[in-house]
């Protein structure tokens, strides 16, 4: 199976499950799997920025690629693979492929800054991974201070026949989707998939802008899968009311450091993971946050069932 | 009248209204002044970073100022400063304070990098302008790019006296708020007043971490009076019962770029200035953009009748 | 007089001289500037990046103005109108050409990051000052955060008729020079002035790439006026040969920071500042600096007699 | 044989050299440390900023460490291991040390921004590499954007007993050597060595500021090592001599991005690598350039014979 342009849905950005002594939580990773695969996942992708990929080591990696990947039969696993040097990054794409993976994922390096150092990037990455190897674009400014114009991703695009999807999340970035969507519309680029991230705190607009589904890792991907579902099949409100009820939980995990210690809090309280350990350097929740959380949490289950834990 | 460690509230951030060709509106000053005062704000803030301050000159920047504290009666004004150099920092915080202004508000320059940087700018700016001028120190680094720890921000406070106020916009800083008003509580740093900025995003938990209010320039600052008193009451529930019904509209209004015209837009709605016009160079909103904001008022008017415009 | 594209020689940067009170020194402004001009300056640079111009108010920097134009008669004179906002800007550009002014220099905001960003921003500062006024491109990365390629200066400078110069200091920069120097001659690009900067760290090959001389604040303008007047003459060694003479105390003047105490210092000791006092918030040198530079000094005078001070 | 707080004279960064299909070039790894051995080396740094180490993966870093420790015998070698994640930086520090490495050097990632944060990350590094493994704090603002003040760099030299060396490229820097040699003197931090960076631009007066050595890769590392001798030996004229003369080559090869092929280049000229190639991707030299650095090398040739090539 191999990622192309047509993906849609809900591809969940994973954790990775450790345990509190830091060693990864195999039984974990199994039961994640089959969490987000039962809450309408229609894809996974794992080692992302909120996958704690740096502090795995290569075998490692590519071990936690093998076991999701057999796992999640018949489901596309997209492999986040940026890496500050070529080398590395061509190590972790070309393994995660023999092991299963449908496509990887490559953000830009936060030093870039004009047009052309960001398409010549890209065009090096390529070269590095192969041109046979699907991947997705990660646009995401606001953490990696890397600015992609619409015509710059047009450029990535037309250049490489193997950028089958963006992962949109520049923030704001609504018109950008409108672009981006009339361009292939006029055929003037080549239409690929769009899934949005941002912790999913403009999914209810970015779907009615023309998003193709959520590639995000909020605790309730039932929730995304629910609100992507409703707006493809034009229950606007309904979307709506369901992305309003969440939408105090998903900007508190929003907040950036702070936020995967929330999500895999939560994840854990729905039995998804064992443990919210992180691996160090980890994040941690301060007493006042938990009972936040709680709180929001009590609040949310007046309105869905699902947060009721 | 001066700004002093007391301040509570809603500090709401002025929008400066201009006509379509550019000219300050004199009569719609008057009119937002009105309109904050009567939405129940305790205290003004002009010429902030959504004030469009850079697009003034010298006089017309005073010329505001001493509008706007003329109508606001008994009511601190807070005026913005912040300047690449101390000359024009100077002259505005003098020329503000001469024309009836309680105190100005200062934001470090997105040079700083080191802790020493950060204490080092803040004498030299006291020193330009006077140690006799009330000021608030603006803590924003999702903008600004600059960093304080609560250790900075009490180095700070512990060298100037005349530092009464912290905005808050830290995100995240929930524990930030927590650990400075542990150290005041201990008596190991002087109380100051904290107003939390952010678009109001975490406003609900903000007051529940002790902060004294709100400075932010969501576009129904009455709503926000009422977060600051009811969750001041103790009245949590109620607190975010009302927060949660404006949520989606003040994440929609806290787009960076976009946000200034999505405020201006729905306070010309509710006739607080006359137009939602910007001085060049201006962002706009599309036609999707503004029946968006259309559509989250439809929705928020079922649940606060203020939103049925 | 205006600026145009035939701009060539030396323009240097001029310091602002104060007295060690903080007050300008009048006497030193009309000094300073009769010895640019007997070192063989064919145009000036004030209230640039190096001329402190943020320590000084708008009525103080249109008298520094005055004050140069009238006393360098027959040169012209280019005035640093590089400003956070427009408003700015524009009061000084405007300002600055009614009292005699040739052009201006515009640098951009460090914030900018894409193509377009740099681009539309070029095109709201000519809207802003006019189209009547001639101005200079000022390309800093080093400084300034923003990098601009080839063709984003080309594009700047075929939208606007008024961009009559670049300021080059990028680093490195070389292959820059000749990138838009073919491109003039081959008529795929307008041709501009331009002359370079970078404290003249490497003025020796710029030259010899094309460019039309130097915009920077070496103590030795003199010396600089001879590279640029050998290098046009063909006499290459003789340039190199007085350039690298002068390199160890260029070197050490362009240490950012402490590059303006030295400047100063050495110009004092030249006689063609009363002081090297800086207005507050200023940078010292410290008793070690200061021997080393008296010990710079004292070596280069065995090669240029100009420096036995 | 580990490295200690004693090291001093020359460690020169060592390129990794790599053949025209960018295979490592093994006899070149051999010729060049040789090379370096001959030039009067007491200590070789490999797989630094400059040694291309992002485009090897771990097994190839590490049989470099294990070349390049085998040929060196007696000299103690330095290995770069800073990464974005402390699995690879482990994996690659253990590795280096049990190939022979006598420490590793740890640069911080440029996300850093307060004092606390630099602090707490070389924290977490010492523990994931473990605290028995001798490191250099690498201070290097200009690439990597952190700023660490002297206080800074004392808490973490006081924090860590293992931290042995700091390799030091700020700049300006000359003032911070003062600053920790008179700490140290005064028995207010503990002495660890200093070794300069920076391609070498400052070193004649980083040697008189109180630095042991150099830890750089100009291509003519045996002046390198006579600057530091003859800079020890207290013949202060004659290093400045020697230095002044290679300035100009030093500060050719100083530019960022086009500095290590233009070191490759002369290293090439100079028979201690068989090819100038860079392992894609790469930057060139254009023919002007070459031109250019030849240049320098023949006028350089009339001061120093080394340079006759």
């Amino acid at each position: 199976m191999r990622l192309d342009e047509t993906a849609a849905g809900l591809f969940p950005i994973a954790v990775t499950p450790f345990a509190p002594d830091g060693a990864i939580d195999w039984a974990s990773v199994d039961s994640m799997t089959d969490f987000y695969l039962k809450a309408g996942a229609t894809g996974l992708t794992i080692l992302g920025i909120m996958g704690e990929a740096p502090k795995l080591d290569l075998d490692e990696s590519l071990e936690v690629v093998a076991r999701v990947c057999a796992r999640a039969k018949g489901v596309p696993v997209v492999v986040g693979v940026s890496a500050p040097g070529f080398a590395a990054m061509r190590a972790l794409a070309q393994g995660a492929m023999t092991r299963g993976a449908a496509g990887v994922m490559i953000a830009p390096p936060n030093t870039l800054r004009t047009d052309d150092q960001i398409v010549g990037y890209f065009a090096q990455a390529v070269e590095a991974i192969g041109a046979d190897i699907p991947w997705v674009l990660q646009d995401y400014p606001l953490t990696l201070s890397v600015v992609m114009t619409p015509s710059v991703i047009r450029r990535v695009v037309e250049a490489h026949r193997s950028c089958v999807m963006l992962k949109h999340e520049d923030w704001p970035g609504l018109e950008k989707i409108s672009t981006l969507r009339a361009w292939s519309h006029e055929g003037a680029m080549r239409r690929v998939s769009i899934l949005t991230g941002n912790g999913a705190l403009f999914l209810d607009f970015e779907m009615e802008r023309g998003a193709d589904g959520a590639m995000t890792g909020y605790a309730f991907p039932d929730m995304l899968a629910d609100v992507v579902r409703l707006s493809r099949a034009g229950e606007r409100e309904a979307a709506h009311d369901l992305f309003d009820a969440h939408l105090p939980l998903i900007r508190y995990e929003q907040q950036q450091g702070v936020g995967l210690a929330v999500r895999k809090y939560v994840l854990m309280k729905r039995g998804a993971i064992a443990s919210d350990a992180q691996r160090k350097p980890a994040s941690a929740l301060s007493a006042k946050a938990k009972a936040e959380v709680d709180h929001l949490l009590a609040r949310l289950a007046k309105k869905d069932k699902r947060a009721a834990l």
